[in-house]
């Protein structure tokens, strides 16, 4: 069996796909249900019936193009990721393991393979947070993580459902629907960039994940007291957003404190109300987001932080209150799995190492409902959520070389 | 003479005017040039032209509701305040100075004075920043505190520009021809509430205001890098909000450290950029608010708060700039109007005090074309810029009464 990537196609997709964006080039834009979300869904749907693959999707917009074994009754081998991107994201994230997937794929039908097991891409629903504050709604869904009640709770910052936004987008049927039976997958592989900078330093072109780091996201919001920016003075103020500014130091204070380097705190989303030069701030939400691959020590940070904000109400006269959005565990990899994985990159002579993932995937999820592993290839510097984001053409047709080559081991 | 004011009229005024609100009452919100605006423009319009004054609008949108002297070509007496409101304002601001001087006008009508100079109302185009980040635009115009280059590049947030924005309410004609000449006002006049708790604490119904307290405005950019939140480890970070944070609480500590109770410093607006839970925030805007009745003391705050940058700047490898939006001077109030401001107090038993406005007001820049003077009443815990902002009908009837006698002094 030859294994041959056409990795001037699948650049070409990835130009192709990344051109689906609210935002100008190289500038990726592309929110979960939005009209750009369905015309990109459209196109890949397009490629994967053009690649004879029976094509599925279920009531949040999770996608499933199958390629079937010869004993179709057998658990699948699977494999995908997301193409929903962030305001303002790169061209490489999710997308790698979306369109490289389904290379993978082609390549296998191109050598002859016949698997046994059936062959699957995911495409999930949305891996992002954008548009309802939690990541992985779809994979969370798929495994049990997130359930019916908690699902139609789901709300954007002007206060639409889920449920609303899925059935605008052409979405219907039960949330509950959308669980996976256990037995779906014998194994389920994602392709991705790494995201940090590890692989392009060491020159090593394939990242073999063995866990997942566990996050953990929170809303705060502060409460102090408004008034005129003139008239107000300084010893009677309660200005919330000087609250959150201590909050903030707060929380990369503890995130740099436990002394491991796999510990993360990030205040990335911060609104002031009223919002003018002239008002003294009364509210301010901000959101959190804390990881480590280490569950007990990210919620050692999260204490911290929680201690920290209630100092900052206490010493200035504020309400500092929160909302655990997720608080998820860390995730192992399977290990026959990560060792198909391996044995792929040594078979073509890619050297490997196994590492961590820092970086939050649907494959968290997709772990507690399948044999799970992940695959990386480097990105330039480390970057990753920036329109500068980049793989290289070569780096990416490693990736789909080494899933296709595990897959197809998996699939006999 | 006998002057009295309707005080059931004037507060049913204020009430149906609190009603042209793009906010959900209390809340007012009512920005320059919005279809709101326009609405109650045409009502304050129509009030004057109740009153048979002579209605004019300049090129902005300043508008001028004239009472005929007997000598009308002497220089007139003005009094007036604004109508904008800045998002989830209350209903006080401003509005108690352009209908109590309206209700004071009429006042002096139904009294049968028949002025020598002409009395004039006048309803600036917009005291608030909202729209283009800078206050008063109208008054600088007026005084030729703005130029026309400089007004021609005002813009809002989404880069439409003053001259796009007036055009479409309506106002044209060149910028330089909003320019008020010297001899126009022989003494201006305006009514306010103090929005700060001074008079309510003194149980004082009326403040004779001597000085303006100089502000200054600062846009602030600060420029990190940005990337995954799982992805970039804290040591590699250059974290733009993380710095912001830094110099928010810089401006509350060089506000406070001056020792004088009349300093205060605000940071009221905070865009972060790219704003995700999941991003490393690569740049953060602030708008900043200082201001003294001192100005070499305001201008030493913001020296400290630009070294303060700089120190954040150089520890965190961030870029931090400025752009100074204004800087202006305070105002000494006209001795001759004040004087006459606590004539009036006096001639109908009200207890006045003289005091200093913190607040930014269009009189500070009147005071550069017409001997000018402000008058304040008190209003509720001296809260103001909220919805909950508040002034008694009896307190605002008291404000307009003085101002009426102070004009009818002013007139002959």
């Amino acid at each position: 069996m030859t294994v041959d990537i056409d990795q001037h196609r699948l650049t070409r997709e990835l130009v192709k796909l990344a051109g689906f964006s609210d935002a100008p080039a190289p500038a990726v834009t592309r929110v979960v249900y939005s009209e750009t979300d369905r015309r990109a869904r459209e196109y890949v749907k397009g490629l994967c019936a053009d690649a004879s693959l029976a094509v599925r999707e279920d009531a949040v917009g999770n996608t499933f193009a199958r390629w079937p074994g010869s004993e179709p009754e057998l658990a699948a081998v699977g494999t995908g990721s997301h193409i929903d991107a962030i305001p303002h994201a790169g061209q490489y994230d999710g997308t790698v393991g979306v369109l490289g997937g389904l290379e993978a794929i082609r390549a296998l039908q191109r050598s002859g393979l016949r698997p046994r097991r059936s062959i699957e891409l995911l495409i999930f629903a949305s891996e992002e947070p954008t548009r309802f504050g939690i990541g992985c709604f779809g994979s969370r869904l798929l495994a049990g993580a997130l359930d019916e009640s908690a699902g139609r709770q789901l709300r954007d910052k002007e206060g639409q459902t889920l449920d609303e936004w899925r059935a605008a987008a052409g979405f219907t049927g039960a949330l509950a629907s959308v669980r996976l039976p256990a037995n779906h997958y014998a194994a389920f592989l994602e392709l991705h960039i790494e995201q940090g900078p590890l692989l392009e330093r060491a020159t090593i072109p394939i990242g073999v994940v063995t866990a997942i780091a566990a996050p953990a996201s929170w809303h705060i919001w502060v409460e102090g007291e408004g008034g005129h920016a003139g008239a107000v003075l300084m010893p009677q103020r309660r200005d919330a957003f000087c609250a959150a500014a201590e909050i903030v130091l707060a929380v990369e204070q503890a995130a740099r404190s436990t002394g491991a380097v796999d510990t993360v705190g990030t205040v990335g989303v911060c609104e002031v109300f009223p919002g003018t030069v002239n008002s003294v701030p009364s509210r301010v939400r901000l959101e959190l987001d804390v990881r480590d691959t280490d569950a007990d020590r990210r919620d050692g940070v999260l204490a911290s932080i929680d201690g920290a904000c209630q100092k900052v109400a206490a010493r200035r006269g504020v309400a500092v209150r929160k909302e655990v959005i997720n608080a998820d565990p860390p995730a192992q990899c399977d290990a026959i799995a990560v060792e198909a994985l391996a044995r792929a990159a040594s078979t073509h002579g890619l050297a490997f190492q196994k590492m961590v993932s820092r970086a939050y995937h649907d494959s968290l999820f997709m772990s507690r409902i399948a044999p799970t592993a992940m695959l990386f290839i480097a990105c330039r510097d480390g970057i990753s959520h920036r329109p500068d984001e980049y793989s290289s053409p070569e780096a990416i047709a490693q990736g789909a070389l080494v899933l296709a080559e595990a897959m197809a081991e998996l699939a006999q």
